[in-house]
């Protein structure tokens, strides 16, 4: 996430080696212990290899001190080398040999050109099973087993100043949804509290546990900086999107698109930002003002009538400049350059429980929001063809790909393809991941058209609706 | 608006009889001295005629402590009566004879069957002179006047616990955006401020000036109750729709419905509201809890586990009950019958400075905004027939009208009449009104399907987008 956080690494307050602290449940899923989230004997697409980090968790806090991929990456140490390699910028897949991710789901990632040591982009791809609930007669192509049930499951963690939050998010995001799914009670229940608001209410509770987690294993476990999540869950027939973060999930259809997130910036959130301040001017400190100005208020306009936006407004109106009006705007600038409090680009997500604003103590937690906003699909509904796909992208395939160039990229690549062919989701992963990184020329990374590719962590799932291989 | 303030009047405060405050500048709207809105030679559109009320204004306080229709109706006092009477509910439109509305619009309204003394809705639709202003070369198709500018307007105000609200927003709401426009500079300005989002932001902030000044007056000049505020601003070819309640606008454009508006009520603010409650506990008096719950907690389910939605929540999760869940919800109820503090129906509009819930002194209006949602047609875009409208309804007409019925009478009444004739648009109005008033049946009004009629107040604009008598 290139710039995301300004100068936010230095203001981390720095992590203690001390025991970690007891989970609250012993039913909440830990850092420290982490058992596999499928069934010893896997359902009939099995998830991803359970790599050895996860079955030795101490290893995996030494790994995150260092440096992590996707366990179903497979990658050898050569392999990890290369992929943290800034010069090369090598695409990884998983490998063609060995088992598929689920529904033949395509991925593949690349670092970025050196604006972070590490590529602190993480992805988890799972088939995960729910204890002790019934199957549901008549529900239609999930896996079942037993008196359990089970969801597919993909994430996307793009973290910044620093990757320990990502990296615990993929580990652990999906085993609390697991949690809240073991809730679900037996429906229907009253008319208004449908099965599908319970799986959204899920999810939303998994994603503030998580938050809360991280909150209290900070110090512990060096779960530095925040991320973005963007996760699917694909659970009785339907395909729940949850996303806090400027990620994105499109739904490319027979051609069409059909956008199944929006990006939580501080320009789409300015309004919840600024009412945050309006109503909690504490949070403030002093040093920010919660109203919008078109560009940075001067002192010697004390007294003059210049344009301004508070929180209920979306027009421009104008007011006389008071002293409290020079203070710095808690929103400010435009497009990618767009912060909170001067330091953070993005507004939902998990993690930055440290984050300060630069050479203060004031803290911007407050304004973050880890609750995703869930978009519901019904793939029951449409029959589909195995051209029509869900792709998940972190910020940096989108900063340089518009939703209509994804779109001919997906008809570009899987038309070269026999529509039977697994390995096809992957190659469009490729395509897409290569097409915003570029090719090195003129002493940077450069698109055909000679614009400047992505420098960020680019990560891209690519998971078929309807293809062989897939679920059905 | 049937039902919509459960109680509210009893917990009113009396208006006291002092003398009227000064208002705070010479340039704002006041109660009790209303400038004709027009120039004194009016533009080729002329506004309807300023009725005598206008032109007396000690008169105006008397007449709203009774009851007033709107001028443009210029009803005698045996027409004041009939337009009065619960029993008959009489159609009443503007005469035939005279001038007609500007651009040929059509009106029609119907008193309720008996939920309240006199009828709380109140409208307006006036051609407003901005003075000096420098008209814009090129711009399209509005009147200007030397240095001046003019704007189209329609306002409807659906009044509850009294028509005092209504009343005064209907007559001054027109001269706050007035005032607001005077301050437009020259554009273009900064790429992100348009002239678009200057004229959005006039209005809002006229909205937000409107119930300050409902606040500091409503001692002096009884301003009773509150309202709901739809109305509709035409400038330089741009439509802008600015809705504060549960009013609706749709344009059937060649059969097409394009919702205009969106109703703001417990239901559809949820998240507003239980954000604030959450934010601000202190404003829930100890005696309402912000969770949702699907249905009242009862002190035996202490400790026991429940379904609840939380303000950031879309979906619905489970918790412990706690002593404090269970307090009164702050949202509660369905539909129609959803409730803030189990008081009112309605989250936005203006007035109700003098809300308290019901056996309480807690105030109700922190919950409730002034700011209307503004959206934006361009009328230039496309090329309108005759039988293009906007639809401007109170909730009396949505209540038991969709927006497909609407758009089928929309085609049955308009196509029953000459493209030039310009009384169908009161004709399709009244047949509006009708359909959703019903006939007297079975002691009570029934619609032809032999369900209930609206028992409320029904107020509806017609506004042709493109027909003769238009402003082209």
């Amino acid at each position: 996430m290139l710039n995301r956080v300004r100068s936010a690494v230095a203001h981390l307050v720095s992590s203690g080696g001390g025991p970690p602290p007891r989970p609250k449940s012993p039913d909440l899923p830990t850092a420290t212990s982490a058992p596999p989230a499928a069934p010893p004997e896997a359902p009939r697409s099995p998830p991803a290899r359970a790599g050895s980090a996860r079955a030795a968790p101490r290893k995996i806090a030494e790994a995150r001190a260092s440096f992590s991929r996707p366990t179903f990456l497979q990658l050898s140490p050569g392999g990890l080398r290369r992929a943290d390699d800034h010069a090369g910028r090598a695409v990884q897949s998983p490998p063609d040999t060995g088992r598929r991710l689920p529904w033949s789901t395509g991925y593949a990632e690349v670092i970025n050109a050196g604006k972070s040591r590490h590529n602190e982009d993480q992805a988890c791809c799972e088939v995960v099973y729910v204890e002790g609930r019934r199957s549901v007669s008549g529900a239609p192509r999930e896996p079942s087993r037993g008196q359990g049930l089970c969801f597919y499951y993909w994430g996307l963690f793009d973290g910044h100043a620093g990757g320990g939050a990502a990296e615990m998010a993929s580990r652990l995001l999906h085993r609390h949804i697991r949690e809240q799914l073991k809730d679900l009670p037996c429906w229907p229940l009253q008319k208004e509290v449908t099965h599908e608001s319970l799986v959204v209410g899920a999810i939303e509770n998994a994603f503030q546990l998580m938050d809360e987690q991280m909150a209290r294993e900070r110090r512990g476990h060096q779960v530095e900086g925040g991320c973005c999540a963007l996760v699917v869950v694909y659970l009785l027939g339907k395909v729940y999107v949850a996303n806090a973060g400027d990620s994105r999930a499109i739904i490319v259809r027979n051609g069409e698109i059909i956008p199944m997130s929006q990006e939580f910036t501080p320009e789409t959130e300015r309004q919840r930002l600024q009412l945050l301040g309006f109503l909690k001017p504490e949070l403030l400190g002093g040093e920010f003002t919660h109203l919008e100005f078109p560009r940075r208020v001067q002192p010697k306009e004390l007294g003059q009538r210049m344009l301004y936006r508070d929180q209920n407004m979306t027009g421009w109106a104008y007011k006389k400049i008071e002293l409290e009006d020079l203070r710095f705007p808690l929103v400010c600038g435009e497009g990618k350059k767009a912060r909170v409090m001067a330091t953070i680009g993005v507004t939902r997500g998990l993690g930055d429980h440290n984050l300060r604003v630069c050479s203060s103590t004031l803290p911007i937690k407050p304004f973050l929001s880890c609750f995703p906003e869930v978009r519901v699909y019904d793939l029951t509904q449409y029959e589909h063809c195995p051209d029509d796909v869900l792709v998940l992208g972190t910020d940096g395939l989108w900063d340089v790909t518009s939703d209509c160039e994804v779109a001919a990229t997906v008809d570009k690549v899987l038309s070269a393809y026999e529509p039977n062919d697994p390995s096809r989701y992957t190659a469009l992963a490729q395509a897409l991941v290569l097409g915003a990184r570029g090719t090195p020329r003129d002493r940077g990374w450069r698109l055909p058209n000679n614009k400047l590719g992505s420098g960020d962590d680019i990560s891209v799932f690519v998971i078929p609706l309807g293809g062989p291989g897939s679920y059905s």
